[in-house]
Parts: C-alpha cells; structure tokens; sequence
C-alpha cells in the first residue's frame, strides 16, 4: 500500500465528522489553515504516544491507540478550559501495520474526535519499527481567558476531578474499570470548560500523579500546599497508587474560597483536597510531612 | 536528570531569540497561547525527523538534527507562502542523551528559528530507545493569500528554485555541498514569501523527489505536466537524482505565463522546467514519455 492511498483513505474517514468552520484547509496540502476570530485565544499542545511506553500492540488495539494518543493531548485543551478546535496527527508504524492497522487507528482516533467536535486536519506518515504518534491540538477560549497553571494563591482550595490511582491501578492488575481507564482515558473537556466560566484560578491535569503534578503547579505559582482531606481514592486502588500514579487525566485545580463549586459537573465528582499556602515554592505538605515529587517521571 | 531540569533548560535557551507578540503563553503550561490578527490566516504542518530515517547518530551532530528537524516543517511553511510564527517541538531520546545531547539539539534548532524569526512555544520530551522528532510549526499569511498545491491550471508553466538531486548525491557521496546539504537542508522561506507576493498559482516543497512530489501537485490541481526544458540539476548528481532523490526542499510552483518571474529571488535561481497540460490527472510526460512517479516513499 502506497503513502498517497493510505493518505487518501485518512482524508474519507476525516471528511465524516462535521466541518470546522475556522479550519479552511485540511488534509491534503502542505499545512493546514485556520482563519481566526479576533475575540478568541487559540491554544496548542502536543503530546506523544509511543510503543512500549504508552501502549504496547499486545494490550491495546489500533483502536485504543488511536483513541489514547488524541485524549493526551485533549487532556492539555481540557486542563486550560478550552474548546477543540483541530488537531494534526504524526504517525509512523512499521510497514506491515500499513494498512488495516492504521485505519482502525484513525477510526478510534476520529470517533472520540468526533464526540468533541475536533477536527483532524493533517499531520505525517511515515515508516518506522515502532508505533509513534505525536498528536498536536488547537483549542479555543475567549481572549485571555485560558485557566494557566502558574494563577495558584495562597488561600485557594486545591480540588480534583473524578478519582486518583485507577489507571496504575488497572495497568497492574489489567482488569477492571481502571485498565479500561488505563486504555480509553477520557479527557475532561466539559468539566474544564465548565471550570473556566466559574472563573477557578489555576489548572492542570494530572499526567503524571498527582504529588509530582500538584509539585509542578505549586512550582509555577511560586506557592506551597498541604493536602488536609481524604484524596478521592479510586476503587481497589491503594494511596500510593492515588499520589503517585500517573495517566489518570483527571483535573488537579485551585479556586478561591469565595468561589462555590457543585459538587458534580455532569457526572463527574468534585473532591476537595487541600490548600495553597505561602510555603516554600513547590514544597507539599502531606500527613504533616513533605511529599516526595515523585511520579512518572521520563528520565529518572 | 530529571524532565523538569530539562525543560527549564530548554525554557532558558528558548527565551534568548525575539519574542513573538501573537504568542501570550510559551513552554511551561499545559498548552502555548496564539492571539491573532483577524486579517491573517494560520497556517499549520507538523514533520518527523526520525533517527534511522532522516537522520542517523553517526553522521548528524546533535545541533544537525534540531536543524533538520525544523527545516524539514519551516520547508511545509515555505510552499505556501507563509512567514513563521511559532512552533512546538515533540523530542523522545534515550535516556543517556537526556543532558548534552538535548542542548546541543536545542543549540541548533533555535539558531535556524532565530533565523526565521519563529519562537518555540511549547512540545512534549520523552524517553525512548531511539531518538525521534516532530515539529509542528505555525506560519501566517494575509488571509486567504496561502499557495494551495491545488491551485496549477493549464498554460501554466513548472518551476523549481535551486538545484536538484544534491541532497541525495550528497548522501550518497557523503561529501562536498550535496553532503552539508543534506546535513542542514534550507528551507526557503523568502523565497515562498516573494513568490506569493508575485501571485504564482500552485506551489509545494521538494521533499520527496521532483518526480513524485510534481505528480502531487497535478493530482490535486487535476491537471497534467510535461517536462519540456532542462532540470537544474545540481553539480556531479545525475539525472535520475535530479527526479527521484528526495530532500532537497527546494520549492516546486506553476505560475501563469502573464507572470513575470525574476531569474533569481535573493541568490536563489529560478528554473522553468515544463508546463502544466489538460493531460490526465498526475501523468507527467518527460522525454516524451510517461514519467514514474517514484521517488522517497514510506510505504513501497
């Protein structure tokens, strides 16, 4: 099979979900164009998933793949409260995966792309001995708007979406709601819209485990924390796994006290973990002592 | 070290060149920023460098591969015009790069982005076994003003800038101009910026081979070509380097023949090599037959 029938096949299954009006060319050409409007920010993020480190072709299927390496980088769109906009999708796959494989890879990827209205509007193909994928995506919000990580003040209650641990929890015992967490992580890009109109003060989501990327958002913000409630332990999975495994997605948050926050946004459950402090930048308390920043970590 | 050193690493070097108005948020949140003019169209393509592909650790210094890397995406901005914005930067290496390695790779990519005036805003770092890349660069250009490949009509006529095959003579001689060529390939950026200003009709970059990408470009202008002048070739390649050899990102455009056209646009020459035809879509006809479309192709 031929890099332009491959291409070809990708730009039919991408014609299939509703056109972006703000995308004027996709597929097909050299970049793709996006024709802004002047009252909006447009945000950019990209996120690898690679072979052995975020997948592996035995426990997920091209599928999976597809649907994991989009939600990385939705998960970024999520955690600044923006709106998906268009994204573009570098692949490189061995050549014997040229041709089933990577259309039910662009399948997974399109239907979740489809459930959040993002485009797919170009990217790369290449060959390669592994799987690769780095996946870029535009989001949108209103002109300054974008919930940053460094807006974090001494004060803020620290909160998080959903539950902690689960997705570890499922890679290590390869069952459950957490492996399927594990393998279709969801990005939360309702909640983080919803977040940002109710004017929190600082987000991210957690890629890495909440001790590390909590230390990150405190490191940004030039403040300390303490972790003073019971941390939204998903089921069957211990407090380490909570604290310190990573790919969870969930948003990590802070907002003012003056800020009344549901206790749900749609289905997803709101938990209040601790407070921002003027403490030594990035240093978290936790038990009453310092919690380690240790989580997953690529070179370590 | 550790990923966090790493990036406040690449933050410092990042900073040195001039910022960039339109982007109000770089490296070191969830995702960069773009605030844009609502006169200006974006413009968006996103390029592997891949070790073993486009690059291997024996021949490419560090500071090659940063250079390659954005040349090949800055060359996707170039064919259709635009001047460069910003761009993200996706790096996987092994583990035992992860300190100098890295900055010398940072060291030369931003010396070319300082050149074209493009800022780095954000990407992704992660480990891996073999060293991998992609670029996702962000041009603008008036709106509407971008060269689309889809744009070459009958009675136009082809041209390239430079010369052709020195890329892959080089590789294959691994000396002289070709070599540093392939080592450091130019994109040509002025020149695409000059050449939509003259109001040409169709234009991409030479990444593949002339043979291949040309019949591209008529597939999706819907036209046929003849090659009816000589190529210029570039010192001690051969003809058949000339038309399959890929990589040497010179630009491929077709321009009404009411179009005046300089001889050169900088130093860069310009060539007329053919003129576009009603002949059946992407068949090219050279020395009065049917040109092969084959050049650099993933999947063969």
């Amino acid at each position: 099979m031929r890099e332009t029938q491959i291409v070809d096949r990708i730009r039919r299954l991408a014609a299939a979900p509703r056109g972006n009006r703000r995308i004027v060319q996709a597929i097909g050409d050299d970049c793709a164009i996006l024709r802004p409007d002047p009252k909006e920010d447009f945000l950019f993020t990209s996120d690898f998933a690679l072979e052995g480190r975020h997948f592996t072709l035995d426990t997920h299927t091209a599928a999976d793949v597809g649907h994991k390496a989009l939600a990385r980088s939705l998960s970024d769109l999520a955690a600044m409260g923006a709106e998906p906009v268009f994204c573009l999708v570098s692949l490189a796959v061995p050549a014997q995966l040229a041709g089933g494989w990577v259309q039910r890879f662009y399948r997974g990827l399109l239907r979740l792309a489809a459930r959040y209205g993002i485009s797919l509007a170009g990217g790369d193909l290449a060959s390669f001995e592994k799987v690769i994928v780095d996946v870029m995506c535009c989001g949108r919000t209103g002109r300054g708007k974008a919930i940053l990580r460094s807006g974090a003040k001494p004060g803020d209650r620290i909160y998080t979406t959903g539950e902690l641990g689960g997705s570890v929890h499922g890679l290590n015992t390869r069952q459950g709601r957490g492996w399927r967490r594990h393998l279709r992580p969801e990005p939360r890009i309702e909640a983080g819209i919803a977040l940002r109109r109710l004017g929190i003060s600082a987000c991210m989501d957690i890629s890495d485990g909440l001790a590390l990327d909590l230390h990150r958002m405190c490191l940004e913000s030039k403040v300390g924390a303490v972790i003073d409630s019971d941390l939204p332990v998903a089921p069957g999975a211990s407090l380490e796994e909570a604290l310190h495994g990573g790919e969870d997605y969930e948003l990590l948050f802070t907002a003012s006290p003056r800020i009344e926050l549901p206790g749900k946004i749609g289905r997803l459950p709101i938990s209040s973990i601790g407070l921002i402090t003027t403490g030594h930048p990035g240093r978290i308390l936790f038990q009453g002592r310092p919690l380690k920043p240790k989580g997953f970590e690529h070179f370590s």
